[in-house]
């Protein structure tokens, strides 16, 4: 379990490697029960599990959208500077310690963790408003995956040259040699923010990547989102503390919504690492300090649909993605470009309206099945979200047609469910302000364009110029498949083809999936590439004469 | 030879690897006076040498320090505008060509660059000052293995994922069957920015990993140093018109010191990459433009001395350091700290002032022989670096005291080379607005502190502040050999111990030592890490549902 070499392997030939099964069924019957009262218990209490932290202070305001009602858990509080004193303590300790033993602790505090999957879940579930299975597979086997992912690149990195050699050099009448030794050097100080949505599969890739390579970290989860990454923060100081090191090596930032903390933080001239993921306006900021950052933004994915097999297919297939976790992933598709031809079918062509039409009824026959709407939309994360899209909608101009699915969709266990159903607008390609911006949550496009040429240029230019972590081209045509892939990549976007059934653009695997490209605005990294892990160290090379 | 595999182990295991032979005498008989003959040809000429060029306009103001006159060599001179268009269109073919026949063309390139050894040694003096044996080795064998180093580092990363696979996730009834491929897209047009000193050496590093990844390149030479680099891309233009592909490729761009385009050309948004060697104002400004960059700009490197075995053989090894193309090399030490108390020896203890008095001997002795002197010493490249030594002179107040060495050096081939001594300075510690800045040239600092502790405290915050290359410690005690590493590690500055013979400090060798380490203020890059390839391109991961 755990085999280095094997992990190492996996993350470079990117074949499936799943070493935390993401079926709920899998895990002993009475995990779900337990996750379930361990989840219960911590309500209304103060988090008092972080091993060592003698913190007095105590706050939490997070609000879970199934519910309505505040978690009533209160996270331990130290201001920044206190964080930012105990962290450089503990950085003399952790940049020592031995690699082999670094990745022993850090694969162990997941292995501890995936005890806990169950409690994770429900916590994800009641912060971000994901369904019960997505907060499982999200917060617990696939934000593990994603860790241990970063821990074996990080390995392979970390033992990339030699730890010394002999040099020799022969200069005629005899030779020099120079015993030289290179060092992995770690920046210090490291800053994860999380998001409000995916607070931890978001928020361990950071993490680890920082502890693998020698700096401590600093979380600083989103305030209304901190009970899912405790959990992890929870069992890495236990192990830290097993090993007898210092567990401030990762701490926990707590603020509020009123009195953030985050850019006192990330200004301090001892944090040189900071990971972020968020808006862009932020992000853009935390790029503008100068110093290593990874961020992932907002950016705009797209589908083009050009010609298919069968439209049904691609019509449901499109309704699950935007409507999975009512369009909050940052992987969910918005805007769909469709030429005003229509499309070529096996079965015929149909018309630009026939494709609005069938999207229409694929999503009106998806949330109207009670057994797979509420658990498809979740609950939606943050009021904000539907009142921007409700603003959104009283500045759209007669230029557009929205289309509703005439339903209620009712959460039977949780009736006060923060739910928004999906909304498609139909819009002229030239209505660009429309559309070429960010609309976070349950609001679509349907594009109307003049070929297919077009759906293509504009795709391409909103990936350019706004950012996209993903889009989705749906085309039997081999030349055109060849030019989309081109054109996209030409942007740093990658492109996935003709997805249907089980295959949704929302999901990117870890070991398999490079998660943002890192050359579009959406983002400036990936998860997980080798300069993931690179930038946070300096190689050095010293030199001594034999 | 040039074996794909071989070099990347040599890169790997970083032992010496020498492709090309650094010694002269290695080479056919005729081969130097044939390169001498060549570089007479080219004087008071226009350079047409360029494959596929059309350029009306020819442009030149190099003058060689040996003798004082210009060498009449004019280039062809495009401009920005029309730099930018080509290597735009060259950028289109060249960004689809195999990674494989890259690599053959570029170490091809390599291999006819090793038939002009000579001419390229002695375009190298007479831009830059360089004496015969450097300009051979550091224009030719060594900058023809660090671009190797660059090959073997950019095809190892280039085929670090797979090219495709089939990935299989089970979903409990079926297989879910995804095909991915992975394409490391290159970001664009690069710009490399050379220096006046090392015109090869710093600068084929930047364009061979530009080339090996996909982007086109524009080389801006340093007005004063074109010749060296030209004989690059002369070769580079050739083979590429063998392969049926577009030289502009690689293309040069000829500024004056007038009216330099280095800016017009840096901003440019098609120029996604940036190379740049040389001051830190200029170097600070291209990280601000916040394009990826590699920068080496300006550091001061320190000599620690402690205690030692043989005081003669490192005031010796110091002597040589510092006298070595007089100062010029961003290798080259400037601050020599000695505590007031002395060092230890082998023969007893020596006080500061015979310390002093030591290096003086020794360097009265280098410049006293003959044969060693000017061969060491080369010439100053600019004349503008004996003003602002002057300068600096004068500013000094009688708090330092001034050593030279009472001797004439006479270059006995150039009677009018543009010759000047190292000057010493003894100061005190406290002095620090003296010393603590970059002075570049020959003027080094011998500096008294307190203690041991005083100095090692002065080096590490100098590294820090200031910025590094590298630096020098002289101790016998083992634990402090181990605190000074760890120190000045963690502010990101490579240490060497104890060099004395033929070890010097400013000698960085291909495939074993790592230049600059991008740590400290001295440069944000190094020669030839991961990153030095990564940065240049983005990994794309398209997926096809099968």
């Amino acid at each position: 379990m755990n085999n280095v070499q094997q992990l190492i392997n996996a993350n470079k030939n990117r074949l499936y490697f799943a070493q935390y099964n993401e079926n709920p069924k899998a895990y002993p019957e009475s995990a779900q029960s337990e996750g379930l009262l361990a989840f219960q218990t911590k309500l209304n209490s103060n988090y008092n599990f972080l091993i060592n932290d003698t913190s007095s202070d105590f706050y939490g305001e997070e609000v879970s959208p199934y519910m309505l009602t505040g978690l009533g858990i209160h996270y331990p509080k130290l201001n920044a500077n206190d964080l930012i004193e105990k962290s450089s303590v503990a950085f003399n300790q952790w940049r020592n310690i031995e690699i082999d033993t670094k990745y022993t602790i850090l694969t162990q505090s997941l292995e501890n963790v995936s005890k806990r999957f169950f409690e994770l879940a429900y916590s994800t579930m009641h912060t971000t408003g994901q369904s019960f299975l997505m907060s499982f597979q999200a917060s617990g086997p696939h934000a593990c995956d994603r860790a241990l992912e970063v821990l074996a690149a990080g390995y392979e990195q970390l033992n990339y040259y030699p730890k010394q050699i002999d040099w020799t050099k022969n200069l005629g009448k005899f030779d020099l040699t120079i015993h030289k030794n290179y060092k992995p050097i770690p920046k210090g100080i490291s800053l994860v923010i999380g998001c409000s949505t995916f607070p931890t599969w978001n928020t361990v890739p950071g993490l680890y990547a920082s502890l693998i390579t020698g700096n401590t970290v600093i979380v600083k989860p989103h305030p209304k989102s901190v009970y899912p990454i405790a959990i992890f923060i929870e069992e890495l100081r236990k192990v830290l503390a097993e090993y007898n090191i210092n567990p401030d090596v990762v701490s926990m930032a707590i603020d509020s919504i009123e009195n953030p903390i985050t850019k006192i933080l990330a200004e301090h001239s001892s944090v040189k690492v900071i990971d972020y993921t968020g808006g862009s306006t932020f992000g853009s900021y935390i790029e503008s300090l100068g110093k290593v950052c990874f961020t992932e933004k907002a950016g705009i994915n797209s589908i083009l649909i050009d010609s298919v097999n069968d439209a049904d297919k691609i019509f449901q297939n499109i309704a699950f993605s935007i409507s999975l976790y009512s369009g909050q992933m940052c992987t969910a598709p918005q805007n769909i470009y469709i030429s005003k031809d229509g499309i070529q079918t096996s079965n015929g062509h149909l018309s630009f309206d026939e494709c609005v039409t069938g999207i229409h009824n694929a999503l009106s026959n998806l949330l109207g099945n009670p057994k797979a709407a509420a658990p498809t939309l979740g609950a939606i994360q943050n009021q904000f979200t539907i009142d921007r899209i409700n603003n959104k909608m009283n500045e759209m101009n007669n230029n557009s047609k929205l289309i509703e699915v005439d339903l209620e969709v009712v959460n039977d266990e949780f009736k006060d469910a923060r739910i928004a159903l999906p909304k498609l607008l139909v819009i002229n390609a030239d209505s660009t302000q429309a559309y070429m911006e960010e609309c976070f949550g349950p609001l679509s496009f349907i594009i109307k364009t003049n070929s297919y040429e077009d759906s293509l240029s504009f795709m391409k230019s909103s990936g350019e110029e706004h950012g996209a972590i993903t889009c989705l081209a749906y085309t039997t045509n081999e030349a055109k498949m060849k030019e989309i892939e081109d054109q996209m990549n030409s942007v740093f976007v990658p492109v996935s083809f003709n997805f249907t059934g089980a295959a949704f653009v929302n999901q990117h695997a870890a070991f398999s999936d490079l998660h943002v490209s890192g050359g579009n605005p959406s983002g400036n990294a990936t998860f997980t590439n080798a300069e993931f892990i690179n930038k946070r160290y300096i190689w050095i090379g010293n030199r001594y004469l034999l």
